[in-house]
């Protein structure tokens, strides 16, 4: 099969999901048109998978076809923002095999669990690398920002962290299916390194209540310091309560995580709307903290401070 | 420099390349948001460019940085659309060096002549690797699709095919500057190899007089193979027109080409419209050939039929 032939394959295997009443032309034509609502801002995010830095490199195609999607959408949970559709630009070595057809089996696992649709993509030869596109909405002047965190406001945080952690203690390749692995994803921290659960319908709703949001791909650490940064505020957290996975300890995980969850700031007077939201999308969420005036980031543990492990550098 | 450093210094080097009356929040946050014009659709586009597939791996970062938004540009005119932003994700071994810097001042050039913005991006680590996801828009409803060529159109190019065979063979590094080999681009088919040059002002003035349009990056054989398929019709091309650099022979010049010139179609009765725009743009086009019922495509040469060198295909 030539590459012409297999992008056919491709795109009559994701059926439905290349098509929509937004989509004029989907994939097939030089690029894709498609409509976006007069009362609604685009929201656009790009993110690159490399093997062996975004992902093991024997990790097989569907779950980094699920991962790729995931990670994406996290980014527009991050804004508040809707999923719409995206482009898929995949470089492979080689169309020997069905590496090809498992990636895509796990982008279409996940764009129906996200309802992302698919306007498009790219195959290239290459050494392995997956970028994906992603496109989502929001009402007009109602994204989420990292600069829009307020003195007072509470600092929430989404699921728990230390999935990577903990799976690095003991890493293996996963021997199940995707469908298999996804039901264990919020139990066991192998199912949530290899397949992040973007918190995006919990963030569709928070855009009433939120201030600053932002996903925490690089480690809360480091994330918390864009936030405070783009607010140009400080912070105080208490990592007595931040949620861990079993056997971890807070200040361990505090690094590097796959786990894509959602950190946001809120008037304190929202706690129970917010955690209402919470319940209606089964997304579990805490108070972890508050925003301060100080323009420094403190941690504490027992009642004393603590320091966290640097955030992720890709080129450190 | 570390990874965030780096990409605080490109944002910045960007300069007014990052802003517009249509960005509400650019390069910098999780995700970038911009508003489409109420009246226009969105058309989107992603291509990947790999080392010693789509540019030779030893390059200067200037040229690879102009030609990855130049062939996205060149997408965007193969549907009549009119650039508005991209997000460019770029993965590299390492940040030594100047590279990365000279990539971007190569995006930057591009950007200002097709006047397109930057949105966002994304830096990784590993082997060399490109993406562009462009952004642009057309009036509803006037996107020019491969799927509109009608029987009985004429079949119009612009440009001059050949520049990928000259080039080949006298393969040599330009050591000028890339605004020096810019200046080389119609009349030097090693600057024109290294620099396409899309049709962009010329494609949104074409919009009202063309049907199918496609651009003919993978060559025009391959292209046309496209367009005819898409429109359910065949082709007569008579090469005898076909514009090739000074040298080169039409037969030779219809495979791979790096010219990522505008393969378009129209009504006869628009002939004169069309030549007008092109000297209005600058565009050198001509016919071809034209648009038959028979599902076949012809190519004659000299009152004899000919046969073409196939498309490009990166996994052949």
């Amino acid at each position: 099969m030539n590459e012409f032939e297999l992008i056919e394959q491709l795109i009559r295997g994701f059926g439905d999901l290349t098509e929509a009443d937004f989509i004029e032309t989907g994939a097939g034509d030089d690029a894709a048109v498609f409509t976006v609502p007069t009362d609604q801002q685009l929201v656009v995010s790009t993110d690159t998978l490399v093997p062996d830095v975004h992902f093991p490199a024997a990790a097989p195609g569907e779950l980094v076809g699920y991962r790729s999607v995931a990670i994406n959408v996290s980014d527009l949970a991050a804004m508040g923002a809707e999923p719409l559709g995206m482009t898929i630009a995949l470089t492979v070595e080689s169309l020997d095999g069905d590496w090809v057809e498992r990636f895509a089996h796990g982008v279409a696992v996940a764009a129906r669990e996200f309802k992302v649709k698919i306007l498009g993509g790219n195959l290239a030869r290459g050494p392995l690398n997956v970028n994906v596109t992603i496109h989502g909405v929001v009402p007009r002047g109602e994204a989420l920002l990292r600069s829009d965190a307020q003195v007072g406001d509470d600092i929430w945080l989404t699921g728990r962290l230390g999935a990577t952690t903990a799976y690095l203690k003991n890493p293996a390749m996963p021997q199940t299916s995707l469908e298999a692995l996804l039901s264990q994803r919020d139990t066991c921290a192998t199912a949530r390194y290899f397949l992040p659960h973007p918190r995006a319908d919990f963030a569709v709703r928070l855009r009433e209540f939120a201030h600053g949001a932002i996903d925490i791909s690089d480690g809360l650490a480091s994330e918390l310091a864009h936030l405070t940064k783009g607010s140009q505020c400080g912070a105080s957290i208490n990592l007595d309560r931040l949620p861990v996975w079993q056997g971890e300890k807070a200040v361990e995980v505090l690094g590097p995580d796959d786990s894509y969850e959602l950190l946001f700031t809120a008037n304190r007077s929202h706690r129970m709307q917010i955690l209402e939201v919470g319940c209606a999308t089964d997304t579990p969420v805490v108070v972890i903290g508050n925003v301060t005036s100080d323009q420094t980031v403190s941690y504490s543990l027992d009642g004393e401070r603590v320091s966290p492990r640097p955030g992720f550098d890709h080129f450190s």
